[in-house]
């Protein structure tokens, strides 16, 4: 019997899925926002995915065993009506939830007792301009829904830098955080069944720049031992604690003073590894199709020394193979090259380059001035 | 700009470019003999390959760059008429001669000064006779086109037990070979583009069960230095002597007295290749995409010192993920596994299973025992 996913949302995360399920037999179906999405290489079909009619009727016309997710913003309410029509969610609204609003999160990892920067919930900017005060005159904001790739967060040092938040409507209360003095960015991968069964990738190092995640190393340089240890107890008590199923994204900082602080959440494939693909055993888009159809997760050891990843932000106009990348391939045989299909902005994520070898430094050269070649 | 490659035939082979094609940003369009083909995933048109209007009519819809194929059987007049109209056909017409027909084959290879098994193109029962009574009293009987997997193939004692393909319109003088002694097979793949820029892979050892292919071991074990030296000697020699481009596999016999002799060509990916998915760095797929779009070439090396490849022959109905996958997967983490979404038949190739590791005893025990949960 064929198994059936579908997936709403038709960006780069499902197209990703498409390899993993050809070779996996399992028919990928997915709900997009528009014609030409990253991923209508599979069965799509094009809809408004917070409208609760359309998406029932995408899972009962592609008869699908399991609902999953490109991204995180399908609300609630559209979620509670796939369960209540009896359509397996996964990862469910109740993990989602804390994916899709940052407030929400903080409260129920600090309610975990998991490692968080110190935060408070700001509703005018009198409480802002007191919790900069507090802790050394400057704070992250942060919009609780919506935000991405950095939009959505400033760094304030004066509460009404964020009046427009306050005063726009529907936003509510913001987040604000302390500014972590931290050394370094890491991110823990995790998959988990909704049998329970968990597994996880080695902790990786994500340099981001303006913030946007730019590169990955996999493993993550000087990891081994406590911080591995630490990481992947993190992210498996996030899972667990917040019943995630699929893949589970912990973005981390590593502060200055040697302690690991959740910085965000991803309940889906994620950025940071997408060096899995040829990096690791089992890809994070096959675990993740394995792991929402409740089937045995696969090894997650790595398959070379180090694995670099390179985004290619802006690019080709079209994402598609052009003369940089016949550039790019003739100077770097080694190197894979990942086109996302997108159109071309600048700064936009339309592609990645991964490379894995013995030696890091010239791993991370490779996948550089590959991907560098691509955004000339 | 997108590039378009068109696969004439909807078969595994087909499928298993679709993986790489997602990655690379390739658009990847397929001809394909009827609905519901393995690689229907992709954007199908359904037709017959022996129309040459309904070939070229899915050229310029599909607005193809490239024209390749998932099995040689496309007609010699319909590649003309591709060609005559402008359109790239990689491999070529020409090139596809050889793999079409075994006696031009063999009298090419001949030509070229390769090594092959004794041979004759023989049309009556009494020049059979005579070609047996020189080689021993026994001799390998095909017919020159349309074989595979074992098909159109005979050993005989006597020339009588050819007859009904004397005696059979349309086949024509057969190709009667010596029977080699031979201590096992090999098999070598190379990539080449149109420009002439070739590159090989490791040869591989191909373990056949009634003249299909069962397992391959990658590298072949005790196959460094010379034996690897001249398996890639003789397919640089073929791909370049028979001007292929894209992907050409050799099968070769190791004989008992240390000779190399080829045995069948296929100028496409082949079942010998499919360990490349994941045990070297550019799989057949990819490079085959690759090669026929005249993008430079990937690197070919070894990810794991052994990567073993064994065919699922049978299995589960429909070629789908059943309780057997869900064992096959809880058992054997490491294993990677491929379905090909074909209706399961005693004996069809339904998928292969995959494993690389350090330790080749251990690859064989996991690659087999998982191919077999999914037989049983």
């Amino acid at each position: 019997m064929t198994l059936t996913v579908g997936v709403i949302g038709g960006g780069q995360l499902a197209r990703m899925m498409i390899p993993a399920a050809t070779h996996l037999g399992i028919d990928l179906r997915v709900f997009a926002e528009n014609d030409g999405s990253p991923s209508a290489i599979a069965a799509t079909q094009v809809g408004d995915y917070v409208d609760a009619d359309q998406v029932l009727r995408f899972t009962r016309e592609a008869a699908v065993d399991v609902i999953t997710f490109d991204h995180e913003h399908v609300p609630q309410a559209v979620l509670s009506a796939l369960v209540e029509a009896g359509v397996a969610v996964r990862p469910g609204p109740n993990a989602l939830l804390y994916a899709q609003d940052k407030l929400l999160m903080r409260a129920r990892l600090s309610e975990l007792g998991l490692p968080v920067p110190e935060w408070a919930a700001v509703s005018t900017e009198a409480e802002l301009d007191a919790f900069i005060e507090a802790h050394g005159g400057v704070a992250i904001v942060k919009t609780p829904r919506g935000g991405y790739d950095g939009k959505g967060v400033r760094v304030v040092r004066r509460g009404r830098e964020a009046n427009d938040w306050f005063e726009a409507p529907g936003i509510g209360a913001l987040l604000a955080e302390e500014l972590v003095e931290f050394r370094r960015e890491l991110a823990q991968s995790v998959a988990r069944r909704p049998s329970g069964d968990i597994v996880a990738w080695p902790v990786v190092e994500s340099v981001q720049q303006n913030g946007v995640c730019a590169e990955v190393i996999a493993p993550a340089p000087n990891s081994a031992g406590r911080i591995a240890d630490v990481a992947e107890q993190i992210a498996v008590t996030v899972a667990e604690g917040l019943d995630v199923t699929g893949v589970l994204a912990v973005e981390l900082f590593e502060t200055t003073d040697d302690r690991l602080l959740i910085n965000e959440l991803a309940m889906r494939p994620h950025n940071t590894g997408h060096w899995s693909i040829e990096g690791s055993t089992t890809s994070q888009f096959e675990q993740h199709l394995r792991a929402v159809l409740d089937l045995p997760l696969g090894a997650t050891g790595t398959r070379d020394a180090w694995t670099v990843m390179v985004n290619v932000l802006g690019g080709p106009v079209g994402g598609g193979l052009d003369s940089r990348y016949a550039k790019a391939m003739a100077e770097h045989p080694t190197v894979k090259f990942h086109s996302y299909g997108k159109d071309s902005r600048p700064g936009r994520k339309v592609g990645h380059v991964s490379v894995g070898g013995s030696d890091l430094d010239d791993a991370m050269y490779q996948a550089r001035a590959a991907a560098e070649i691509l955004t000339e």
